[in-house]
């Protein structure tokens, strides 16, 4: 797993999103990917809470690297959609965004998401993604 | 109008993630607004487009302050949900989201979004929002 | 049009669930077409309304026959995900469920709906659709 | 929670079109509910199996009284809006659907759904409720 995590992290780097948003990856295995986003002031929103935005990109991205680890990191990943429930204002040192794997096809793949500020479930959210052969 | 523009430029310019995006205020009316987000590397993913989580960060921003400007600006508006559609990627000089209100209610407003990446139908989305009475 | 709108009343007559809830074919163009539900008692919910679900499984088919005929009726068309904004009580004579695409590509086509009971804008959808070549 | 099976069977038993699709109530406890649906030609799309629009609004219903559950029984549940991914094809003798509240809130409940077909995960979902006292 060890090396799966590692490449996830070269993928994320690969992104400057990622990298201006100060994601890291906490743990990867095939069809589940945990990346971590510590708060940030620049990513706040008028109340000083984590900006919804922050949380869907990091989430949204934990599903696609979730898709990507379970095709064997051998395919593109398009997100084609998602939807999101903000349940809980985003409080706290980070939140942790998890991208497990709901079905895994050919052609397209769907994952769920949930993300934790401090223990808390703040959001929840179903992507659908495309692969696309390499 | 012009006024409404000022006071969702002032409101915008109040919340970090905006900023840290770049994001600013092309028009505004009523239950209407467009916001730009100019092209910039530091938001970009692996193939050198606008990552889709910035997108849809700023299609919510759009449809919150479409909300927003809805009930006359006298309410908190929080984005209980939402769900995006990405159609193209998004390429070129810049993005521009465009919120609009589909239906004002007491408690809950939907907007139907729509984001432009010079000219080119990029993203779709349907946002649900909380209005909270100041 | 006359032609693909016979084709699409066709389809619709091998579908038993649309016999079933009554469903007619009102008018279909290239990636438009428009269904009708009438009032029911046997599809309503507990204060006498059309069923929400009745009126979802009619919009999500608008959109699937929208997409079927944006594809010259060549293709096999599969939901693979909606998303429906109930946005007021279904009361009246009649539904219009009007479903019309978004993006046609060539294995994902994006649609969107809306319902209308008596001229009122009763539910808004977005529908993600696979196309499978016969 | 005999009795609130009880409960829920009475309340799905006032709504005629979950009649009409044959609907039973398999399971309910406090903010869960598992509803039935026998396999029934009436409500098969053109291969034969059942219409995803009959799946979605079992769905849908399951989700709705798992947040009427929740909330003692005492409220009146709208749903605001919903999202289904259709995973497999709605296959074998009845489908299972699962409804489960996620976050109880004073005026919004979301709830997560997963429809089963003989065991087969076949569609989850997501469903945003209104509460409204009575």
């Amino acid at each position: 797993m060890e090396d799966l995590t590692e490449r996830v992290r070269i993928a994320v780097a690969q992104q400057p999103f990622m990298t201006t948003l100060g994601v890291t990856v906490a743990r990867a295995a095939a069809g589940e990917v945990d990346l971590e986003l510590p708060f940030d002031e620049r990513l706040t929103q008028q109340h000083g809470f984590l900006h919804a935005g922050a949380v869907a990109a990091v989430l949204d991205s934990a599903c696609g690297y979730a898709a990507w680890s379970a095709a064997d990191g051998e395919a593109d990943v398009l997100t084609v959609e998602y939807k999101i429930n903000l349940l809980e204002p985003a409080v706290g040192e980070r939140v942790i965004a998890r991208g497990r794997v709901v079905r895994r096809g050919g052609r397209l793949t769907v994952c769920h998401g949930e993300a934790y500020a401090d223990d808390t479930l703040i959001a929840t959210s179903t992507t659908t993604m495309a692969l696309r052969p390499r």
